[in-house]
């Protein structure tokens, strides 16, 4: 069966069932989460690791602002770490360029990079290049640390919880999905004042992640449509399945709803956050009001 | 300028020497080396981190076994971990592949992965995916630690210490760069029994290799080339630029090399162990002796 048909998920699902555990080494979280999450020896803190690619014609298209293009490529593992609310140290960046490639176009991309390392005060400690004979792609993968307490993954949303969303959603492939500030500051300041139960970064669209996360907490979910923070000039449609956000979604006991919502006005009053549902049982038919056409917004099977 | 035409090494050059450093962070070894080692707090040992990729057309051909490609995907990072005599915890992997590669490919991929992970015991803790137009390409990101006094590094050769390398050199291309064994654990008893001075493993051939470690070191060096263990079928010539060796280049104090003989005849009756040479003072014009042709083996500049 080519990987086309098969979908990345359930290739990563089949594939990571089989992978070996280190001994002596005890994972918080795993391959099934946006961040690897790992106890270290000596260390009251755990170890947090992600890598993410670019690839030319995917993730960019031919053309692209090189230092644009770098942003994006460090961004992306570092919205990963918001989502674990972690605080990102280290990077490393693998390039995999044409021989023809300019140097020029080389060094724009490392200042996209760099200023988006620097953002974060992470210091890139290394890298290494390929040639190939095909499109240009970076892989960056980079380690930081977290708190044991305010570690957060997909898993633990419970039933009843509110969902919540920073920013808006949908119309990010026009700009926003190579100019996006991944949202560690807004993740590290809710975990340093809420308990907050689940939460991921949304790459791939809500319709797509917000399933993974209700299949990672074992419960089902209700969105209010009506109430999408949909992107000035973008549909509901585009606000579910385009992708590219970049914006926290995160699950909190509905007894929090209210400082939350007071709290943060005071703190970030730029930026929106919005409940845009609850956390259900999983036996229950939630998604009843999704309109037809939304293939990837299901329940977890 | 085009990439090809520049180098990998004098542009990695250009750019890092823009890198930032993040506040608070000690770095021991860091782009120029072969690992990234680090300083984190409330933790007596290195943080060690490596990313290294393979790519097809590159590092591999088309039809390559894939049980292969993974396990060397995986060994390339965890021979710097040897040269950085560091013990390798976690991996992470990002995976490359066009839409039409069978689910099959990918499996036995991750088998070879998996598989040169349990050898030191290492777990893949993440990954990632993405689709490409193009080739083939494997990026595999290792964390781990080392003990501070026994972190390794390109840097500490010093004029009059003994150049060492381990096993044989060249021809790795027919086989055994497809099935190499990391010379973790031969690094691990060095640094356990003997100050090495200085230390890195061989992937891109003697000629191309050797003047990098004199340079970090800021020595020479004197090549003796008749006693350059080559290997069985191979020529001189090969032995100092074909690469992909993935073996021990290491200084260290001449007054150690006898007891260094003994203990490791003993120890790895199996594995060679061959002084090729010394370090020296960088002024005196040392690869006087070799012959004409090697134009990757020169004094560092």
């Amino acid at each position: 069966m080519k990987l086309g048909a098969l979908g990345e998920d359930r290739l990563l699902d089949q594939i990571l069932l089989h992978l070996p555990r280190g001994t002596g080494q005890k994972v918080f979280a795993g391959s099934a989460d946006d961040c690897a999450i790992v106890e270290i020896p000596e260390n009251k803190k755990y170890l947090v690791l992600k890598t993410d690619c670019v690839v030319e014609g995917v993730h960019f298209v031919h053309g692209t602002d090189a230092s644009d293009v770098g942003w994006k490529a460090m961004m992306r593992p570092l919205s990963d770490f918001a989502a674990a609310s972690a605080v990102p140290h280290f990077a490393l960046v693998t390039l995999i360029v044409p021989q023809q490639t300019n140097a020029a176009w080389v060094r724009e991309l490392y200042r996209g990079l760099r200023r988006a390392a620097n953002r974060f005060e992470v210091t890139i400690v290394g890298g290494e290049t390929s040639k190939t004979q095909g499109p240009i792609a970076i892989a960056v993968s980079v380690t930081g640390f977290v708190e044991k307490r305010r570690a957060a993954s997909r898993r633990g949303g419970r039933s009843g919880d509110d969902l919540f969303v920073t920013g808006w959603l949908g119309g990010a492939l026009k700009q926003k999905h190579l100019k996006f500030v991944a949202r560690i500051v807004e993740s590290r300041w809710l975990t340093k004042n809420f308990s907050i139960h689940a939460m991921m970064d949304l790459s791939d669209g809500l319709g797509s992640d917000l399933p993974r996360l209700a299949r990672a907490s074992k419960v089902g979910f209700d969105i209010e449509l009506e109430n999408l923070p949909v992107s000035c000039g973008a549909t509901i449609d585009k606000a579910i399945s385009e992708g590219e956000d970049y914006e926290l979604l995160f699950a909190i006991s509905s007894q929090d709803r209210t400082r939350l919502e007071q709290k943060w006005r005071r703190k970030f009053p730029k930026l929106p956050l919005t409940r845009i549902g609850s956390l259900n049982r999983k036996s229950q038919i939630a998604n009843r009001k999704l309109p037809g056409g939304y293939v990837h917004f299901q329940q977890p099977r």
